[in-house]
């Protein structure tokens, strides 16, 4: 039997957060609906920031209700706070993703507020939805800690402020953990250990693993969460996006070289490669001043790479 | 106490032999002192191949005799066949590659002969450089075994035929074996599979691995030979070289990255970062038209990243 690992395409929210060019709400609907049928089976569309910051999220709400009307995927939203994350129950989306951080500093750069506000921001959160679930679905809420495998400002982060953290945001209503190397400094060893801790001391909670190759270490960690149990990875196409403070350096692990290393490997994603590699040359046109990463579109699958 | 792993610098030789423009001799030799005064320990200087197959190497005699007479590394020469050896032996290089391939088809097509072919050829290479041992140092020879893990012509490779190349070939005469992915087929799983293999087959065979990072997998395939317990790695300073089949498509592990990876996860190189980042530095603008790749040179290391 094959083992089957979930991919999550974050392209449209943590890629086009660092691109300045807007993308129609048209093509964003269409690279939704391309990486449908390419087999991605979630996928995170937009942000709920407000307006003002990230003009590219102005069509939060529609791209958030399209996905969500498709019943096809599970459709996914960033909410930065109770505001957003009204906003999004209200578009029928499936699951928000609320953020804390690993370290204060971090917490107070990206979010404007403190480790400890920003708990009790999911809190709230988790109330609001646990009252839109009177009289509907019970969306989903996953709670995605920033800079857990090191800070831009503090440097190296200790494994038990990512654990102290990842419990806090569980206690504060969230249903699955993201751990994320927000600016790629994670290297194998610290995300096996990571991952292997949280692991044990909270079996029952779905953990998923967000990785940037700012320092191409991305799928080396991927292989380490892995073997540490971890069976849910962002990606995004193209590994489109960026470092703001990295100018040159690539975003998230490109969704395409991790659909192929983990069916090379003999794992079942579900994702059609040569479909997405479409998707990819789909996106290519609809950004054609935005440089991409990744491998596998260049060099191409290797001669006798058969996915299941 | 820290653990060693050994970084080989094969860019003189693997990047350079698919790049057309001719690389001056003296540029070659102030690649190897900077990559010496750097920390690299082991440098593959050139090929002994025809110069009328790669004009690149016409002045191979020259930079392995430069390279033979430092003694401050290991002076690594590649030799395609007994002449070349002869010319290798008499340049005073300290270690020979000898190529062998897990596939009959590569074979032909790269070494035009077969398997059984390369093996003899191996055979009568050591006996040339036991009767120079009987006048002079002994000269170590190393077998790299091609398309270990994956071939252009033939696609899958078995594992067997992997282990048979190598125990042949050490038969043959060779001290050291190198599993090469020559053209970034292989997936982690089973690098750790067939290196763990031969860790048990031939515990007292020293073996390294040469991955190049075509499809991106590179430095989890590295990860994966390290928990095999691999400690001898080629790689390529900014990922130079490519795959004539595939255009786009990278080299080599980049130096700087693997050296970035095994001192973030603890692993001791002797190299410094920062003055291998030099080096690179160098090397764009003596080959200004020849693109690069490599993540931490545009990321940077990590604030808090201090090597040992």
């Amino acid at each position: 039997m094959t083992e089957s690992v979930a991919i999550r395409e974050v392209g449209l929210r943590d890629g086009l957060q660092s691109i300045a060019t807007f993308m129609s709400t048209g093509d964003k609907k269409e690279w939704i609906a391309r990486s449908v049928a390419a087999g991605l089976s979630e996928i995170e569309v937009c942000s709920f920031v407000p307006e003002k910051y990230l003009p590219q999220f102005s069509d939060a709400a529609e791209v958030a209700a399209y996905a969500g009307l498709r019943r096809d995927f599970v459709a996914v939203a960033l909410v930065p706070n109770v505001r957003g994350a009204q906003r999004a129950l209200e578009s029928g989306i499936d699951k928000l993703v609320c953020i804390t951080s690993a370290t204060e500093s971090f917490s107070r750069a990206n979010l404007r507020r403190s480790k400890a506000e920003s708990l009790a921001e999911i809190e709230e959160i988790a109330r609001l939805r646990d009252r839109a679930a009177a009289s509907g679905p019970r969306v989903i809420i996953q709670a995605g800690i920033s800079v857990c495998f090191g800070c831009p400002f503090e440097g190296k982060v200790d494994d038990d402020d990512v654990c102290t953290a990842a419990h806090a945001a569980v206690g504060a209503g969230a249903d699955e953990i993201s751990l994320a190397d927000t600016s790629g400094y994670g290297e194998p060893r610290q995300v096996g250990r990571i991952f292997r801790r949280l692991m044990c001391e909270m079996p029952q909670v779905p953990l998923a693993a967000h990785f940037h190759d700012t320092r191409g270490l991305g799928l080396a960690n991927v292989l380490a969460a892995l073997q540490a149990g971890v069976r849910s990875f962002d990606a995004s196409l193209g590994g489109l996006g960026g470092c703001p403070n990295s100018p040159g350096a690539t975003g998230n692990v490109a969704t395409e070289d991790l659909v192929f290393m983990l069916e090379a490997m003999g794992f079942e994603t579900g994702i059609d490669l040569e479909q997405l590699l479409g998707v990819r040359r789909f996106l290519t046109a609809a950004l054609p001043d935005v440089a991409m990463s990744g491998h596998i579109a260049a060099a191409g699958p290797p001669k006798g790479f058969m996915q299941r």
